[in-house]
């Protein structure tokens, strides 16, 4: 079961063995977490997998094609058009590397021709439901409350391979896609295909969409090489921010649906605020009460504005005083969530940092140093460091909410297992030539069949269902010296197949 | 380098991909930790792997031949014979299933004939030394202050393969080896070996070991189907847990010793004290000032008991309270240590605890609940519970020693490794017909070459040097969709060897 959600290549070994997950985002209802779904990314492989959060189960994963880098993840919060469809059925994806499209070998390699993609997969079911091809990249990615824009912060539009090319450009941006205005134009059949994919790919580049009424994407410029991308809770606006410039960008979204409707000028007039808050600003988040917390990599501090204060300070009002506390950390913070921070229900009580030095805060363990993982208490005006945490590195995104959003099953459903082994009297042996299964249930402290026989040769599969119902009473299956360990919880049924190649008797043992 | 290390099937694919650790320990120089190595068991695949404590890494796994189930494991302290071996040498490894040997299918599979082995490894060259058959299995292990006794509790004396039958007998045993005297019989040629194994084996067996002057094993009863035995910190017992039996047996070594001399009417007359503790009692820690410390599986417990006054009770000195404290745990504890318990510097400061059921210590995940560790403070008379921690299941078992005891590095030695890229200008390219060599030095923040090509068919191995000095400046290496992805520490260089089968344009990133 592992390996078929995990991908394999002809020959039945894993496709992948490999993977760097970085943000892991959870599906919305009426702006806030459902307790249904999260997903999280593998860059090194472009693939998008997700997690049922009822079992806590990775049950699919999903590659992407055309994309190498995919980096940003977030899924929607509503439909842009169906007002009954309050809840998350999307889930966008950003390409940090731009590549040849396709990519087989043959084509130019001047890199300004290199594309990226920024992906729709459908949350139900998994499949890609269409791209959009883009010139620069994607870096993270946010989701609009109203379910109309989605956005990815882009710190190469130079098309740059080397850090001097990334670098070069004094702005580079936050670019907004319109989900509805796309998936019109999929429907009306403006797309095309690429390679082997039979995706659908809408043409979102900057000269293909200069005219508002038409286009599918709109660029905000922001301060050079933007690192992350976020939405306030009120639902207003996206805040960027600047990485090489010490500011952070805050940008109307009401103002970018303006842009789309034709009503506004140019699309950097969405800028609300562009103020300086640090050195090496990274991720935000909020408190729910009209404050901003981003990272200062540089700096090592995490930072607490005001961002209506920010915006009247960008306005003109000198006397705004929009920082309002910094806190040093330890050291060189990156993510930055607070609880609930990224729905409509943001509590303002904690705010965790991920520091990716930890320096002197630990023992030394080797040259691979832990990294730290700070809680921070948001209730009161100053920021209060509570707890560290040693982490492995390096510490990627990560949301926190509340308890009572989640709804966990303990013990599984034994009919949604359609093999499963009933009863303790169903266990045995079912021999067809060489193809051989073993039905094994089992109940603490035993398994049904004292001992199984087989054949040198013999084709196995081997199902074992764990009768127990008593919540957390799990149960283990090892085979010495024939690579096999896997668990069943309570009421669940799992199988494996092996060739018995290796003679002798064995003791398969619970190995939990 | 981590494919050689982790031994790979004729194909190139990795023997094995899944493990079952239970027990590490580490190395030991007059009688308190030396900080160079740690071991730890695989019990599924019968290896046992060493970890290097200057860098932290594993160096070596030793697949025991002969045997299934390896579980318990202990380093020795000194030599037994040699006073200016006052380190560790050996590594012991008791295996828990007996099997037929050689275990080809063609034996008889009455299990009164099955046998397990006691197995001795070098702990520098990591080659197995010897093995002792024994009829009974091995379960936990371990090694007197002297060098000169080793001992695995047994459960399964009955050789049963069920658990009525290994249930069946009122009492198993504490077996003990007699280091010096296995390793003259096997320079004496006193030795079998089986199968395709080159390893000396010599016969423990009961049978063939009646007469003490020249026995290699002496059986010490201890009640039924005892798990665990520990060593106490100052040298003179070992104390086996009773499990389905509410003793502790505390056994003399010193009278062990005299059984090998001739000196002692009956091995059971070394024992000292076996003494009511409670229900389930399993492991069993030490704070140097007179106590044991043992987990009560069944109570939910941990027991504090005076090993002293437990003797004299058992002498008949019914006054004698050797109970000293009870302290629920949350629950059902398996593993338990205390600070330097292993060793003759026990300090008594701390005292953590494996329990296998959380309940309703944590928020609930799924049917797959964390389990729980336990810190506990025992400065005092009274044990103080300090703190929970959330684990993955289950807690097995581990040390805790102070941090001084270790030293290690936090930068490679670059000229640890014959093909170190030594700078940034001796990166490249270099082709020998299909093979190619990928040389790569890197610095923060980037490889020394902004691009390499290669053909279709290449066979590329791709060496990477980190020429950084700077503690903790690790970097990564990933290239998409060629399952790569490793990390170089410091001064470190890696290797990865790939064809280069897949067409296109893919960026290496540095995934650290």
């Amino acid at each position: 079961e592992s390996k078929k959600i995990m991908g394999t290549k002809p020959d039945g070994q894993l496709k992948y063995t490999v993977a760097d997950t970085h943000h892991t985002h959870a599906s919305y209802k009426d702006g806030n977490y459902d307790g249904r779904y999260a997903w999280i990314n593998d860059k090194i492989n472009s693939r998008l997998a997700r997690i049922r959060l009822d079992y806590f189960v990775c049950d699919e994963i999903t590659e992407l094609p055309n994309v190498q880098g995919f980096h940003g993840i977030f899924p929607d919060k509503r439909d842009p058009v169906d007002p009954a469809i309050n809840y998350t059925t999307r889930v966008f994806c950003g390409s940090e590397f731009q590549v040849p499209v396709p990519n087989t070998g043959k084509e130019s390699l001047d890199p300004t021709k290199y594309r990226s993609m920024f992906t729709c997969v459908d949350a139900e079911t998994m499949e890609v439901r269409w791209q959009v091809m883009i010139d620069g990249n994607c870096d993270l990615t946010a989701t609009s409350y109203d379910g109309k824009l989605t956005a990815t912060n882009q710190y190469n539009t130079e098309s740059g391979v080397t850090y001097p090319e990334m670098m070069s450009a004094e702005r580079d941006a936050c670019l907004f896609f319109n989900v509805a205005r796309i998936e019109q134009a999929v429907k009306d059949g403006k797309f095309k295909t690429y390679g082997d994919s039979k995706v659908p790919v809408v043409d979102g580049t900057r000269e293909s969409n200069k005219d508002p009424k038409t286009a599918l994407t709109c660029t905000v410029s922001v301060p050079k090489n933007p690192h992350g991308v976020n939405a306030t809770p009120d639902g207003k606006y996206f805040i960027c921010a600047g990485k090489l410039s010490p500011t952070a960008t805050v940008i109307d979204l009401s103002k970018v649906l303006d842009w789309f409707d034709g009503k506004l000028e140019s699309p950097d007039k969405a800028i609300a605020a562009e103020v300086e808050i640090g050195l090496g600003p990274l991720h935000t988040a909020f408190d729910g009460r009209g404050n901003a917390y981003t990272t200062l990599f540089l700096d090592s501090q995490v930072v607490k504005w005001n961002v209506d204060a920010a915006i009247k300070f960008a306005a003109g009002d000198n006397a705004q005083k929009y920082v309002v506390d910094r806190l040093d950390v330890q050291y060189q913070p990156g993510h930055i969530n607070a609880s609930q921070s990224e729905t409509a229900a943001a509590d303002g009580k904690w705010l965790c940092v991920g520091c990716k030095f930890s320096k002197d805060r630990y023992l030394p363990v080797g040259p691979l140093h832990p990294e730290n993982e700070q809680l921070i208490d948001i209730s009161g005006e100053k920021m209060v460091l509570v707890a560290d945490h040693p982490v492995r590195p390096e510490p990627h995104d990560f949301i926190i909410f509340k308890r009572e959003l989640l709804n966990p099953k303990q013990v599984y459903s034994m009919d949604d297992f359609p093999h499963a082994v009933k009863e303790l009297k169903d266990s045995g042996v079912f021999r067809e030539g060489k193809k051989v299964t073993v039905k094994l249930a089992s109940q603490a402290p035993a398994f049904a069949l004292p001992e199984f026989r087989l054949k040198v040769g013999d084709e196995v599969t081997l199902i074992l269902t764990n009768i127990d119902k008593v919540e957390d009473l799990t149960h283990g299956f090892a085979i010495p010296k024939y690579n096999v360990n896997f668990i069943v919880n309570p009421q669940e049924t799992a199988s494996v197949t092996f060739k018995a190649d290796k003679p002798g008797v064995f003791w398969c043992y619970c190995t939990h």
